[in-house]
């Protein structure tokens, strides 16, 4: 049994931004949430977040996250404060704590998994996370024997020259039988430079305390300001793009493309540079995408190709072409072997198979039939002024260039729109429609010239 | 006197595609058709194509290469097994055999010149190539003597930890006297945990064998998956950005940009991020391409610019400004000087110099003189729902805007036409033409509202 | 009192570029306009730029950079022939002489300052600005006590194995006693391979000289060929991107942003990948930009979102959203609250708050009032062949798909222009305009079809 503590009280003063530090946002994700969803496969009997700086904004911003319990911390005087606001609230608890930070978001749940199980097996009073770097300049050094029990913890101002060369580091994760850590809470002092108190002060007065290395270093990277922010979210991305180069997806320079976690990509998908996928966005076999492009919470089936173009919140059918310059928005769907071409809008629109919209259109609350043609310069006047209206097009239809459909209205099958016309009474199917002046000649016109 | 054999017949399972592996794409070129072009500039009497998975599709797309010779090998029993497909193709040749691998696409032809030298020079039985690597794990390694002759080759899992010190290791590209070669094939055995036939176990059975290491690791770099594939990529990018930033190519964040080998670019020419040239495109000096664009197989005279733009199969003259957001596609042609803006698409057309075509405007199968203005938001309408016609305009006509042409369409010299006109017909020279109908004025309307 | 050389009498022949090689641009400021700009705040009393290739092409260029004498060195015979062409420019000057590169552009004023100030407190003949490199190859040592008193200089390829493992090496920034080196400077020798004349000799012939060690070896990055410039820039935009991060600007992928040095950021401004801010931009808190614009010379109020957009010359007010593939240009104004979408342009037009131009529009030269709705297509026929005109719209008007204002033209407030109308004259407040033809439907018809 295991409840888990998450320190989320801080205003990350280095960020300087408004927004508390454990909501910025990593992958579209916020930095507590990627906490909190870490430990959500273990399924923690109570998960306990500790607010305090712009509290009401962090539980507002965690509303949709079910079965958190929020612990005030009004003044933020170090780790072990924050623990000790935990005691009203596990009271008649007996099993484990663990407690992780908010603004270190990429630990894997199989990095915490072990570190329990670890835990567990050796009956530990207190089990930490470590790593070994490269660099441990600042961190707070760790001493075992060699079954990883710690014997010593030592901050790195006061190592010895000896004790600096052990790159041994805290990552700041503990696992505590919360009976023992309960019991030494209260008496924690604050006599140092700081006047903070602080949890590794308790880790030194429980009984059996082990270490366990995490597998890749970058999995403890704490959040202190944006460079920090921005190295990490370089390592999700190179996890999640990794994953996909390696289940089969070509990326030409995946330095320059961006995945969401939510994404879902299967084999036999290219994706070309500077491309960036986001949401729940589902692309199938066979698509090529990019350069250039942006495709939010949509579906592509087989085989469609995007270019330089924006889609979100629409649905795609095979072999569609899409771009460049094209904009989809607003729950558009788009049968199969249509052609979307440059400088072209959908919104709210659903077009059939065989349909095509290649240049310099918008349509805008449509439905289009099959093998439709929408002439170059094409535009569905859906608004008003007060609300917005409805287009429907019938199958074969073909609209001439920069004639206007003034909805709502319904245009028939096999209807023939003159170039120019501006529609604005339904027509009936197989008909010609017109609405234009005839072309006046003034043979002999001399343009005006200045003076 | 070589014969050449590729290594083609693998399916590459961890590619986790439909296509062989040996088709996967590199920078435009089949990773087998590289191999290929490496070794066609010292004219191998003969090239050898091994092939099994998906044979016939490895040939359709190996079609257009010429010389060809495709061995079957119908079931993939090892390295060994593939070249011993070779013994009824070359019973009375007397020469020498280079063994390439149709996955190792990044070889250079110096490096195989090289190795054919050293060969030949010291009158060896058998050649390989070797490469010292940092971290040589998983690879077999070579042990030679102070004269480069192998004294033995052990693979990784069989290494003693002294052995393993050893960071030379065998690239699996190796040049064999053949008729040495020919009499030890029968012979291999596949007695190892995989039952496959070893060609590194006919190394160890002929005649005198040298190592030779390639200059650049990179060469060697074998693609297995899409990770690999990534970084041949990179490395091929690099490769070519390197040769153009020394040649006077000027490049903002070189990273960003991608360059086809078959792109010719004059010193001077100044490429921003996010810029990619492909295919039979060349650029004159003092053009400055990007941010963002796309150029395919087209020419570009002295000092055009280019902006946010896609440009196709398409021929631009001097100083002509392009974009942002323009796309040029199916064989256009722009004089010096032009302007062509933002939300244009030209298609199949040709215009004369210092003709602007400025806003919103499809042309398509048109013709245009000099210095027309091509005012914003005209479009030819050059598909009737049939068939495509052509327009023609002549020179220092100007468009008004929103004003459609339908074709097919001959509008003269010094034509004015004015805003929001469809012309239908054709207009001689000098002349004015209005197609729309005079405004209509309703004081003190009111819109409707709701309820 | 010093007075600083600058060398800029180089051709450059690595760039293999029309240009001189301090004329090329390294973001958005020359080499050697950045040398100059180093020095400008510690008031040198004279700035004498030492030019001879293309010279009046760098004079040309440095015009408006105020308070430079340029000394012509009409061959290139070596830095001490360059110093040598000081003589009769400083015939009575009793101060120090402060030597720099033009190809040195990196170079940061902490550090000249820092040399200058070592100079005078130890009362040195010359002080030398070196670097300890990791890879010192190819570069002079500088051999010092540990006083950093220099005790001898060796070029590379004159170093014995031992001093070869010296990484200390000379950055070839000088600040001499003047009066020390121009007693020696009309005795140099060039009595060497390339027959120049060093100033390198003159350091070993005057009295106390001290070497001074750069913080950053990336300072003293010399320019020689493209590859270096790229490298250049990409250390320039570093240092600017990691000065915005931890400013509290957040960046998704840094390493695809670029920022001229003249930008300015609030905290809080979030910016996508694939972005350029250039020239005079300043953006404030809360705004989104990106992925994929270009902004240049711009203001954007708080909370404005862009993407995919180009913006220039521009001011956009609280709260508008931009994009995707929108233009603005050529002194745009957009109110608060506004709404500028798809392949919309502005050029020189002010628009009002709560103003929507959202799809496929052209504004030129136009004035709209607040809360207007600019219908999708239209276009302000600003240009009637010969000169620009203006367009007024008033407040709440509202224009139909595709109408055409032909300026030069005046729309009042409330004012309903009916899709497809072409408008040529002005219109009263609270009217209704239609100009159109009303539709004609031929029922029954067959379109043509081949043969």
């Amino acid at each position: 049994m295991v409840v888990v503590a998450i320190l989320a009280a801080g205003k990350g003063t280095r960020m300087k931004s408004n927004l508390p530090k454990v909501l910025h946002s990593l992958g579209g994700k916020s930095l507590v949430e990627r906490v909190i969803k870490s430990v959500e496969p273990f399924s923690p009997s109570r998960k306990l977040v500790i607010v305090g700086y712009k509290s009401e904004e962090v539980k507002t911003a965690l509303d949709h996250v079910s079965e958190l319990e929020f612990v005030e911390q009004t003044s933020q005087l170090g780790t072990g404060h924050a623990i000790q606001q935990l005691l009203p609230h596990l009271q008649a608890y007996n099993g484990d704590l663990l407690i992780l930070n908010g603004d270190v978001p990429l630990l894997r749940t199989e990095t915490l998994n072990n570190l329990l199980r670890i835990h567990k097996d050796n009956q530990n009073s207190c089990t930490i996370l470590t790593a070994s770097l490269a660099n441990p300049q600042g961190y707070g050094r760790v001493f075992c024997d060699s079954d990883n029990v710690v014997q010593e913890m030592v901050e790195d101002k006061d190592c010895t020259p000896e004790q600096r060369e052990n790159n041994r580091v805290n990552a700041g994760i503990y696992c505590f039988r919360w009976s023992d850590l309960a019991k030494i809470l209260p008496h924690l002092k604050n006599d140092n430079a700081q006047k903070e108190y602080y949890l590794t002060d308790a880790v030194t007065q429980v009984g059996k305390v082990m270490a366990v290395d995490v597998e890749d270093d970058q999995e403890i990277l704490g959040i202190n300001d944006r460079l920090q922010l921005a190295n990490a979210n370089d390592i999700l991305q190179n996890r999640i793009k990794e994953k996909w180069l390696l289940a089969g997806v070509t990326m030409n320079d995946p330095a320059s493309i961006t995945i969401d976690e939510t994404v879902e990509l299967e084999p036999d998908v290219i994706i070309e540079p500077q491309t960036h996928l986001r949401g729940k966005t589902m692309i199938k076999s066979g698509c090529h995408i990019g350069p250039g492009s942006l495709i939010e919470n949509s579906q592509l089936a087989e085989n469609v190709t995007v270019q330089y173009s924006v889609i979100t919140d629409s649905f795609v059918e095979t072999g569609t072409r899409i771009g460049p310059y094209a904009h989809l928005r607003g729950h558009v769907e788009v049968g199969s072997g249509c052609r979307i071409g440059n400088f072209v809008e959908l919104k709210n629109s659903q077009l059939g198979d065989r349909t095509n919209v290649a240049h310099l259109s918008y349509l805008g609350d449509t439905t289009a039939g099959t093998q439709v043609n929408v002439g170059a310069g094409t535009i569905t006047a859906n608004y008003d002024g007060v609300k917005k209206h409805r287009t429907r097009i019938g199958d074969r239809t073909k609209t001439g260039s920069n004639s206007v459909l003034v909805a709502p209205i319904t245009i028939g099958n096999d209807v023939y729109i003159a170039a120019g016309s501006t529609v604005t009474e339904d027509v009936e199917n197989n008909a010609l429609v017109i609405a234009r002046s005839r072309q006046v000649i003034k043979p002999g016109w001399k343009r005006k010239t200045e003076n």
